[in-house]
C-alpha cells in the first residue's frame, strides 16, 4: 500500500498594514517545513532584484486576463492599475504535496476565498495590540507620508470591523509570541479529525 | 470599568477504556490552572476513600431523579442500576469563572451534550495507537477477566465508528505527547475570535 501524504490545508491570513505580518511570517516560515506562503501573480513590473516565482509571478495584462478567463485564480483584485491574484494551480500543488499554504491577503479577498473554498480551512487575523500602537509603528517606519499613515489607519479601523469573519485572532505584541501562537494554531489544526483519515485507519488495526 | 474574565469553554473528551484517559488527564490538569475536570453525580455508593464532590457527587436515587425533573443535568445515563450524570450548575460556575471544563464522557453521552450545547465547545477523541495496542494495554492491567477484555475491545471498536462526531483526534502513543497535544488544542482554542471579545475591544483603542 502506498503511503498517502495527508493533504495540507489553506491558511487565510489578514492583518492591517503595519501590524508586522511580514516579520511574523518570515519567522514562522523559517521554522516550519510543512507550511509555505502562496506567491501571487501580478501585472506590475518587476523591481530590481525581483525574481519571477519568488516575490511574484510576473505576467502581462493579456496573460492575467487569460487566467481570469480560465478560472485559474482563486481571487484577484486591481490596485493602482495593476492586477494581483492568487494562482489556483500553485496552491493545489502544495496542498497535494502535504504542505499548508498561507494566503496573505487583504480582508475583501480573504472573504471571497473563504466563501468559495470547498475544504476546511484555517483563517486568522493578525493585529497590532491597538490602533494607537499601529499608528506608532507606522510612524516609526519614517518612510510613510502623513496622508499615507492616515489612510492606513482608516483602512485598519475598517478591517477590524471584519475580524469576526475569521476563526482566530493573533495579537502581535511581540514577534516571537505572535509566531508561536500561529505555530500553536497550525499544530492544533493538524489534529483535526477531518485531517487524520490515515491515522483513523491505523487505529482500527487489530 | 470592571475587568471581565473571559468565559471558559467546554471540552468534551471521550476515548475507549484502556486508552489512558485517566493518566493523560491527570498530567494535563496538573499542568494547567485554567482547566478543570467536571465532577459527575452518581447514585452508586461511595467506596472507601471516596469524597463527596471529589470523585463524584454522591446522591440518592430520589435526589438524582429530582435533578432529572429539574433539568439540572447536562446528560445522564444508567449503568448497572446506578445513575451517572453531569450537573449543569457546577459546569456553569466554572465557565463563568473563566475555567475550561473537561467532560470525560462516553460516546453516547458526548453526542447528546454536543447536540445540545449552545456555545462553541471543543471535542476530542483520545485513542490508543491501535486496537492491537489497546488490547495489549488491557491485558497488561492483569485485573481484567478475558470476557471483560473482549467486551471492552468490542466497545472500543464501536466507539471508533463515532470518531467523526469529534473535532480533534489525539493519539495516546506516549502520555507526555498526548498531554502536550491537548495543551496545544486548548491554547489554539483560546485564540478563537469568538473567545476574544475583550481583546477585540482593546484593539480598537486609538
Amino acid at each position: 500500500m502506498a503511503i498517502e501524504v495527508p493533504r495540507g490545508f489553506l491558511i487565510v491570513l489578514s492583518g492591517p498594514s503595519g501590524c508586522g505580518k511580514g516579520t511574523v511570517l518570515a519567522k514562522l516560515l523559517a521554522e516550519r517545513e510543512d507550511t509555505v506562503l502562496s506567491v501571487s501573480v501580478t501585472t506590475r513590473s518587476p523591481r530590481p532584484g525581483d525574481q519571477d516565482g519568488v516575490q511574484y509571478y510576473f505576467r502581462t495584462h493579456e496573460q492575467f486576463e487569460q487566467m481570469i478567463a480560465d478560472d485559474a485564480l482563486l481571487e484577484y483584485a486591481c490596485y493602482n492599475g495593476n492586477y494581483y491574484g492568487t494562482p489556483k494551480a500553485a496552491v493545489e500543488e502544495h496542498l497535494a504535496a502535504g504542505r499548508n499554504v498561507i494566503l496573505e491577503i487583504e480582508v475583501q479577498g480573504a472573504e471571497k476565498v473563504m466563501a468559495k473554498w470547498q475544504e476546511p480551512y484555517v483563517s486568522l487575523f493578525l493585529a497590532a495590540p491597538s490602533l494607537l500602537e499601529l499608528e506608532s509603528r507606522l510612524r516609526g517606519r519614517d518612510t510613510e507620508k502623513e496622508e499615507d499613515i492616515r489612510n492606513r489607519l482608516a483602512a485598519a479601523r475598517e478591517e477590524l470591523q471584519h475580524v469576526s469573519s475569521y476563526q482566530y485572532l493573533v495579537v502581535n505584541d511581540e514577534i516571537d509570541l505572535a509566531a508561536a501562537r500561529i505555530h500553536t494554531i497550525i499544530e492544533a489544526e493538524k489534529l483535526r479529525i477531518t485531517r487524520n483519515k490515515n491515522t483513523l485507519e491505523a487505529l482500527e488495526v487489530c
